[in-house]
């Protein structure tokens, strides 16, 4: 049911002493799974040393009572969760990356992708590099090191290193005695940091991991920011990368982020409702009940019954036991599988006029099985709401959303597609709205790429990558 | 967070050729997950010839595609997913129990409990038996064993043992060519049935499973009926045991069963949200928002809201990913153990008079830190509603409510209670009103005795069970 | 590479007071590891609460840290190790088998097999009793405590079974008190016991658990005992049940037992090191080297060598490392297959005129891949020299030697053999010399039924038994 | 009972043709699992396109059908089973290594140690290199690959390394379309290759790899020279790296190899027969019977039989099922663990005088309870004779023996050792003895500085190493 993937969640702490950062990554990756189930990892450095358990799979998988004890106590840890393409699968793919070296330790974790990639590797390797993996961080690690001999300090290579790097990047960096968080230029992906009550710093992907962690939130990491964090606190250091216009990805708000952060001074909440509430006002219609598809249209729902006065109904119940290892039916039983996820909530919808408010339609097939299902359940018209606008281009800044052959708004009309998918009617969210779903939008200018097909940086040189990763395969 | 657990969901298929029953029966066990989450087992017949594969875990667990292979075509099945207490854990305790007898083969799958198994299992010791495990259905298995040496068919075996055994019983029953289901005179724990478009005959604890598989619902089994499928079709047997009240259960309407399920012609979901109505009703209160707790809360809140007119609310996320490996927290975090299940989202609560609806308090302790997070959050006022009376009894018919003298409803008031908990109103659904939450409660006459303490069998010898099950610990 | 199996090995332990008898029996069982590797247990029984664990595989991989820990301590523990047919795999037919009745608790661990299983199973269904598994010890469990109920103590309820079990059985029992050892009147298989330090008795299939344990051999159970060990110390008991001539397995010094054990008063290794002296003097032949085929023909040869006087050779080298997970090579490679297990030391043989001594020739498909090795290594002649008889005959005693039809001696003459063979002459042990290999031979009289198809007991109800095995398969 | 590791077994397969060298690997690996036991790893390559699969455990434990599968055909392979010490544990320190380049793919599997870890490291870094292991395979990986940027040919570039590698190394390089075969100019670790039927070639650490895999031996990789295996066939280069006085390790006779394998032109049996009768010429004693210490001193104690004339006998009895995950005894119970995997066969040693051949005493702790099972067994005297001379200095080539200041032979007499040990006697193969017991000794000079302290190499920079071993523990 989960269409589209974000890459990665991560989270830094820095303590002022000894303490179980190990246990706090754990529970701070936790709240962060939504982010990345692949694979996952958790560093930890205690007064220098640093050990490093990772593997694929979910948090409560790769960590259990014994691997996270012989992680054994810091008070410094990096903590990484993973989605991964299919082509760069297997342990050592997963992150932190940590690497001894004569200039010290370095520890590595990495929300986004770089556009620049095949250029700086093919670079790289004919000055005498050689790396194990395909993964960006790995290229990000060895830009920095190779900084590192030539600057006074890591801050000081790490902003040498932003100006070779290019793409979307959201970054924690640890060393013997500094986390450092960073942000690319544009500040694609979010990152934020907060405090505990006695003192230890947490940096990560969402609010929702410093609640966990009972830490009070302090700022986001703004676009081109260094942050550094060591024994004398907090400081913030500006990138000197060139200024150019910032622009946070606005998918994190209709889908990616966890309902209950806060992104750049917005509620994902609020903003998932705000969008529900446009959907009722761009697209009016005569209803009985409004119901939202599990679990990102249930916010967009509530809105869009507030602001249009129908009703709001539950009309799913979505079974929580789906797990990797779930045996998914044969081809012939496709039409099952979305069943034995979703299952209508009779009593809501037969005999009414229902408004479906889902996220978004990548390629349209989920959806024909799900107003299938509530026609089926006896529902007389089914109103479908989209609480974004249609995509129609790729996403090069950390994310999979379909290639735009593959996307339903590049082959057909809003007419065709509520045609395709059995809807009495259709409406997505303009793009203008789109924009607004922040609440505090004004301060933002917003990444709508995916909507647009128009690009902040140059397109990444996808063939130039694919050819180091067909080469190897490492079931490691 | 799960409060109190059921004991077991069956279920069982006929079909009238060979056919992928496995995997149906895996979807459906899947679809009953809810019901019990310590272990599982699938038999299957082909002509005669049983395979049985179970374990402890989930169904996801227990179950690959290599074992589920393992188990072979047939035109029979029968499936169970349980919750275990301490006392019986391990493989060997899981079902269905399968056993080859020289009057053929016996497939036996129980939802519920008997109250006289200490009396039973002693008598047949002293006639020369031996026992295995401490679970009932070995027991149930045993007396219809014995019964059908002396009878005609199976049905009337079945019968016979009816008249011995006392208490809930929910049972799927299989042999090489017939498939039974039997509901105790009581009718304490659902059964239900219904057929594929290709004939293929379903039993299961819930109306979920039938959904699942495509099949359309047919009937309730009613209490003390026996109902049979064959290649002959569906045949009723009202048992002879007498005639007694019915009592089904009211609380799987509460909280056992799933809102998408009907449980004797009444929808659990429209229960629910009645329970709601019901609250609004006898505890009104001036609020800014009604949230409910996930999950169960979540339909009563939103009748709450229809019927006191103040708006509904998303007051929590709940973490998906927590499960059987989940490393909990110290003892000393137990309170962040809630916080990792359950986060508010602020927007919703902040600065407002929140009513919070939950479905049952038993012990408190829980409700102690979700309040606490409301308050945390912001929230002005915090007014509990509980979609259910007072607990002051123990279940002997199938659930784990904990025993009398933990509940908090024995040792304190209603406004104790509210000031242990923290919040500034606290109602629980009437018992009046409790009985009619089900839709069509003209019909029936449901089991409250939790919240009565008054009990239509005789009670349970617990401690004569106890002396079988404290001698023996088998870890297989 | 190992040819006929064994069915268990089984260990009983009694101590004087509460001590670490789980990792006693751990350690006895390994010793034991040899006669049976499908599966194994372990009960440990703490002042009359027993505790089971077991579970398909070797001792090492059933039992770690954690399970062994589980099984805590005690004064009882009783262990098994078994080697199962294909047709009763899985965990539920593994032993010992623990039983609670009102009588008390019942600990059984069985090494043999009844020849009047099918009779004895279907006379007790039809007075109602319902069996779980096709084990033999289940039969024998259900008949001693079926006769408890009449007995004024354990000892006379198993004397009492005795007389209804037919065929070979050494068992050990335990109750919450007492210990007892028991081995049918035939005396088929081993059984002995022997006494620690510190006053903890040892009962076991061979000595050399008792070795491990470094308790002090007593002496064999003899054929028809009972023997019994509680507080009060040790009780010897004869069996009522009718005198015959005993006639323990000859095969057990051939190949089953491990050398460094004494079975009935002759050290095994002298008996295999008898049966090459034997051979030497049977079938003399002019070599320069002989060599025996690892590992159960290393003793013989080292015989032969010395009665011939041609020099002794290290012919072969067996890899450690082959374990149940070993890949097999494909139908193809099958001949690879031999030479992945077992590689020619070269020069031991080659230019030489070769003996190899092997402990039994069944199909003789082993044979001809062994001497091909031998060829290619560059030996001149090689003469094959079996250290035991022709097989003709079944066993149904405890073994699964290949049925007769499948049997090489039952469809060649002995020189069709070694032509087969690839050998230049070939000589198998005569009768008359197996009877006299365990060098105490005066004082026993032997089964030797695979050698001449005549057997001490009527044939058992194959059919019957496989009607009771067919009809279910559980993967437990 | 290991007293010593050496660290890999090492192969390489080059075919003319697409065909399964995944298996052929898998077998080759097996059959050098003495080597290593701590991982293991396969890479193939198909027309370019690498599959790399490894991790800790032995062959049997890391490869099941479907990861070997995974790895699919192709026409070259690369194997490597290792023993890794205890800062470097881990998958991510497995081997073979494999790397993607702009210069292409290249895979490299090692055995030996470079003695200039420490400075190549450090040097590397500081021009900009990072390594994410401790492994000196990484460092020559990183090393060649460097070096090919600048050569015409892999050829080149390896050659070119060689200048730069100082140590014991013996390597198997394999690129898309070549395979090469590289040993150390002093020839420190054997490898050797052969041809099959079909013309697959097959590179090894020992023969008795080639043996399993039916291959033809065809020569050894002469010290200094690089062994090229390509479509045009094998060409030999010889490094010109200069020259020095070759010094193959003689251990590997006495106990590394397996004693089917024929290193450097000699038979590892004949030499270990040969220590043997040395031994029996050197250190002459009366006595009744020789035994042999499983399982290398077993050829040394038929050599000595032969030579004096005392008969041999089988002394003990070796467990064959200790494996890695069998459970110790606590403490108290250290003794008893020697006990659980040797026992003594009585028969051969009661009252005899016996003399034990054991292939080496590091620290002693063994041979103690060794000697004391055989007093025990009734041994009347005890004279133990040790296949080779006293260890004084560690090892820096490749293999574990203990640090100088553990070994028994710097801190004491033979009299003294023999009185701590409890022996009769005692006597160590003298030094001129050990470098005769290959049977071509006159064509080589071998490595003896584990027997005189005297190295041929300068010595590692060990703190160096671990300067960047203690940093990092990756638990992947």
């Amino acid at each position: 049911m989960r269409k589209i993937n974000e890459e990665c969640g991560i989270i830094g702490i820095f303590g002022q002493k000894k303490q179980n950062v190990a246990q706090m990554t754990y529970y701070g990756l936790h709240a962060l799974q939504h982010r990345g189930q692949e694979g996952c990892g958790i560093a930890v450095n205690d007064d220098g040393v640093y050990k490093l358990h990772k593997n694929t799979g979910l948090v409560t998988e790769v960590f259990d009572v014994r691997t996270l004890e012989s992680l054994g106590e810091g008070n410094i840890a990096v903590g990484h969760a993973r989605y991964g393409t299919a082509g760069s699968k297997g342990a050592v793919n997963c992150q932190p990356i940590v690497v001894n070296h004569v200039k010290g330790n370095l520890c590595v974790a990495l929300n986004g992708t770089l556009v620049n990639y095949a250029e700086l590797r093919s670079e790289l390797e004919l000055e005498g590099a050689m790396f194990h993996t395909t993964s960006d961080a790995e290229i990000i690690a060895y830009v920095i090191t190779r900084e590192r001999i030539k600057s006074k300090s890591i801050e000081e290579a790490v902003n040498r290193a932003m100006g070779l790097l290019e793409g979307a990047f959201s970054l924690v960096i640890a060393t013997s005695t500094k986390v450092l968080a960073v942000r690319d230029k544009f500040g694609f992906r979010p990152l934020c940091y907060g405090v505990t009550d006695d003192g230890t710093y947490i940096v990560a992907s969402e609010t929702c991991a410093l609640d966990v962690l009972g830490a009070k939130f302090i700022a986001d990491v703004t676009p081109g920011e260094i942050v550094l964090f060591n024994k004398q606190g907090v400081q913030n250091i500006k990138d000197n990368c060139g200024k150019v216009q910032e622009c946070p990805c606005v998918f994190e708000y209709v889908y990616f982020a966890r309902p209950d952060s806060v992104v750049d001074g917005s509620s994902v909440h609020e903003a998932r409702k705000r969008a529900g509430r446009f959907l009722a006002m761009e697209h009016k219609v005569e209803a009985d009940v409004v119901i939202g598809c599990p679990d990102s249209g249930i916010d967009g729902a509530i809105g869009y019954a507030e602001q249009s006065g129908i009703p709001y109904g539950l009309g799913f119940l979505k079974n929580k036991y789906i797990g990797r290892t779930f045996i998914q039916p044969e081809q012939g039983m496709r039409e099952k599988a979305v069943r034995m996820k979703l299952n209508v909530i009779k009593e809501t919808v037969a005999g009414k006029r229902v408004v479906l408010i889902d996220d978004s339609i990548v390629r349209g097939t989920t959806s024909v099985y799900v107003v299938k299902l509530l026609r089926e359940a006896g529902a007389k018209e089914v109103h479908m709401r989209v609480t974004s606008p249609k995509f129609i281009g790729a996403c090069y800044y950390g994310t999979d959303i379909d290639s735009p052959d593959k996307l339903i708004a590049n082959k057909h009309t809003t007419e065709e597609i509520a045609e395709i998918i059995g809807v009495d009617s259709l409406g997505f969210l303009s793009i203008d709205s789109v924009k607004k779903i922040p609440s505090n939008y004004a301060c933002h200018n917003y990444c709508i790429s995916c909507f647009t097909a128009e690009y902040p940086t140059k397109k990444p040189d996808l063939q130039g990558k694919s050819k180091f990763e067909s080469k190897i395969t490492k079931n490691v």
